[in-house]
């Protein structure tokens, strides 16, 4: 018998960065079964195999669900291989090419390849809906749909507004959302987890599982993760995103270019940081944003690809991007800390020989002249903490430059 | 090879009391090609053998099926076995309980001997559509959903109305239209018959056959016959309705209590008629309804139960009937004919010794003392077509009687 975190521990973890949970009390009432009786809850994340490359909109979801695979909980990944198998003839899609069967699978491993990135991957169940939904008949489908009604379906936000703008909806798309409400019936989930997009095909698996005599699930939805622009929802067409397979390099130096608005978010939807530790990288979010993201691209570049392509990528950004303006031979410094690994700015520079006087240092920083890897700094009473980031290169006046090491 | 009728001559029977034929032309090019190849049109009538009992209602597409058999055409009845098979958990329909497999057929096998009585029994193909609807997959049910769209759906007249009013539609409603539609495509229909209510969902059929390849149906719409109240549409919840296998005593009383505006409409719709009597039969039910009404319930009478029945009806109508406010033992009178089957009212009354001279008689009349079977007469010229109808009883004033034989 498996033995699971408190409830109230599962659920701090579990309500990181969610959108809604629906229905709360039902999602405690089954942690507190599943640890009664020891039997994990049985989670959902559907899948689109016919989008190949992950990014770290993906990956919002993904990592909730290897949340839950953390507390114990089981995975299942749903390959939503029977649409894609079908295609869309009626030409109003160009997204949905009919694939083969090999294709299909192909994709599924590919996704779950990359997904496994994020996930546990031993503790992740791949199943592929075209088992059960193939085997359904016009009989099946004809019981199924009885237990939904037009009006419910067209209150889905999309189908309203193309409704309302007289923008044919093929009537196949109304099966779509009962095929994937029909996925937990077949695997019997506790819980499903998507995108607030998905809110409306969430519910729809609740209510057909109740149809079908099922204990219905929860439905979690998570935030759609903002692209590098900080505005318009990651996505590979709006080249706004970060690939969760692409090189250290590219990763780290993509996540450093985010607005500092969304440091904060990143990390509570897009890293594996503790959630204990949330409230505090919050604060700092706030107070060092520079420093701040270099922690995050830091991490994010750890998590995909290791602690030690991390650090080359972290070097690599200094070479190309801040030293661009930097010469190639500039002494080294380490700072002498007096107060545990926290030092002040004018201290730093007159330790560094870049200052005669922290008074020097001070006019310095009033007049614009001190920068922190190429970044001006205006804060004159600034204390860096070192624990909290990467060697950098520190700049006061024209041609004094210092690379801080420890 | 077989022959046809050219196709003006097949068009006069056709087009008998149809609503509308969509389109015309295609059904001209299709009686063309069919007679210049000697290949019989298929044509398909759906039934619905969750209602056992047909009527005359009914009996106006039967009527119309057999028109096309007559002319060398081949009729093929679909038992929608597969909806019936499948009945209505939602609840929302207390109509379709599911039917096993061997209700099903007898419920059609009953609905194919009650049809028989109007179709010609060897050159009907009768066929149930589980056949194929049942043997489709949850694949071939979105491929058949993406020909069309919601917002055709939701135009048929009776989805409109209960989605503006915010009735529930349950989904699975929708897709009931596309499995008929889809039972054109499997008979390869060339034409399809239905009433007016059916005019979408005859249209959805030529769609869907067009987006499989097809030569799209000809949809033939007949209008919904009246019942006894002349009013509404003739049904059994309405009590208003002639059964086809009512007792021919029952049949023709029924017939007779029609209002006379709808004579010539049964005769059109409802009867074996031949059609280029139509003209003429439609002069006398506005210029003598009362004894073609009688002429109506003998043919309809004739057509389900045969002549004799007829006869008997007719009979005991007038026994049971009209003979209600006559005495036992009356004088009966066999006219004396000078002017072929036709008799003027006063010389019959006259001749009959109901009154002593014409100017009698006329005087009767005028005050309203004269009736025949219990119908007050005012015209004082009518002549009597005995050709034309049955024996009948002659009243003038309180007391006289006299039944008119020939």
């Amino acid at each position: 018998m498996m033995t699971f975190p408190p409830v109230s521990e599962q659920l701090l973890h579990i309500q990181r960065g969610t959108d809604e949970i629906i229905p709360k009390e039902e999602l405690i009432s089954k942690l507190e079964a599943s640890r009664a009786s020891g039997r994990p809850l049985v989670v959902k994340l559907g899948c689109d195999p016919s989008r190949p490359d992950l990014h770290l909109g993906h990956a919002v979801v993904l990592r909730k669900l290897r949340q839950f695979q953390d507390l114990g909980h089981r995975a299942v990944l749903i390959v939503g291989d029977f649409t894609g198998m079908i295609g869309d003839a009626s030409g109003r899609s160009k997204m949905r090419p009919a694939l083969s069967l090999e294709e299909t699978r192909q994709n599924g491993a590919s996704y779950f390849e990359q997904a496994s990135k994020v996930l546990n991957k031993e503790r992740t169940r791949i199943v592929y809906n075209s088992e059960w939904l193939g085997a359904m008949s016009f009989g099946d489908v004809v019981r199924l749909a009885m237990k939904t009604t037009v009006a419910r379906m067209l209150n889905r936000d999309d189908f309203a507004t193309r409704y309302a703008q007289d923008e044919p909806i093929g009537l196949h798309e109304l099966l779509y959302p009962l095929a994937q409400a029909q996925d937990s019936v077949a695997i019997e989930a506790d819980i499903e987890l998507g995108g607030t997009d998905q809110k409306f095909n969430l519910l729809m698996g609740r209510a057909i599982q109740k149809a079908a005599g099922q204990s219905p699930q929860v439905c979690i939805t998570l935030p759609i993760l903002e692209g590098l622009d900080g505005k318009e929802k990651m996505s590979k067409s709006l080249d706004n995103y970060i690939g969760i397979a692409e090189a250290p390099e590219d990763m780290y130096g993509k996540v450093l270019s985010i607005p500092d608005s969304l440091i904060y978010r990143y990390f509570e939807l897009a890293t594996d940081t503790d959630t204990h530790d949330l409230p505090s990288l919050k604060r700092q979010s706030a107070a060092q944003p520079r420093d701040t993201k270099h922690h995050l691209a830091a991490v994010i570049t750890r998590m995909y690809h290791g602690r030690a392509a991390a650090r080359r990528a972290q070097e690599h950004f200094e070479r190309t991007v801040i030293r661009k303006e930097v010469p190639d031979d500039i002494p080294s410094h380490r700072p002498e800390l007096t107060d545990g690994s926290e030092i002040g700015l004018l201290t730093l520079l007159t330790q560094a020989g870049l200052t005669a006087s922290n008074g020097e240092a001070r006019r310095l920083v009033v007049q614009g002249a001190v920068s922190l890897d190429g970044e001006r700094v205006a804060n004159s009473r600034l204390v860096i903490d070192l624990a909290d980031r990467a060697p950098f290169v520190v700049r006061a006046g024209k041609r004094r430059f210092a690379r801080i090491v420890w």
